[in-house]
């Protein structure tokens, strides 16, 4: 695996807030946790405790649920190996076309 | 949050592991984890890497997705507030009802 799922769970992370509008310091003052540990999630460099993530869709409003299962679409996209297909995608903000351009090559 | 992802995490990993009739030293062997972890793991008394949730969904022949799916369904019940439901009823490996009886008091 070369994409970890820690660095799908960084991308729905970041997706999220850029979609929301908010910077990094806006969810580190709502989460109450460090700027540079949130950054270091959002580019799949920490692991993020459970405690955090559940932080994180607090300030970002989103049932910690709902993160999953954006990971979760991700994960199961690259199993399939449609690997080009980013977050942005996936995350229900934004309107999205009901299918993604998938295409097993 | 009394009940934590990362207890969901665990009780998804036990429930997955039994329901194959595997113990333990099965998974440990396979996965090439050491057995004190995955139990610490299971009880969720330790956070699971990405890395070792990764080998535990191999070892147990489960997508990494089809797990966090499980864990997304048992938080989502949490959150909700039907929170007496087990992870052996969600996970879909025995024959399980279509619905299971989440009767919002």
């Amino acid at each position: 695996m070369t994409t970890t799922m820690r660095q799908m769970v960084g991308e729905v992370l970041r997706t999220r807030r850029t979609a929301r509008g908010q910077t990094l310091r806006d969810v580190s003052g709502r989460a109450r946790v460090s700027l540079g540990y949130i950054s270091e999630v959002e580019r799949g460099q920490k692991e993020a405790s459970s405690e955090l993530l559940g932080a994180l869709a607090a300030a970002l409003e989103v049932p910690l649920s709902e993160l999953l299962r954006d990971v979760a679409d991700l994960l199961e996209l690259h199993e399939v190996g449609s690997a080009q297909i980013g977050a942005a995608e996936l995350v229900s903000i934004a309107p999205v076309r009901p299918q993604v351009q998938a295409s097993a090559a």
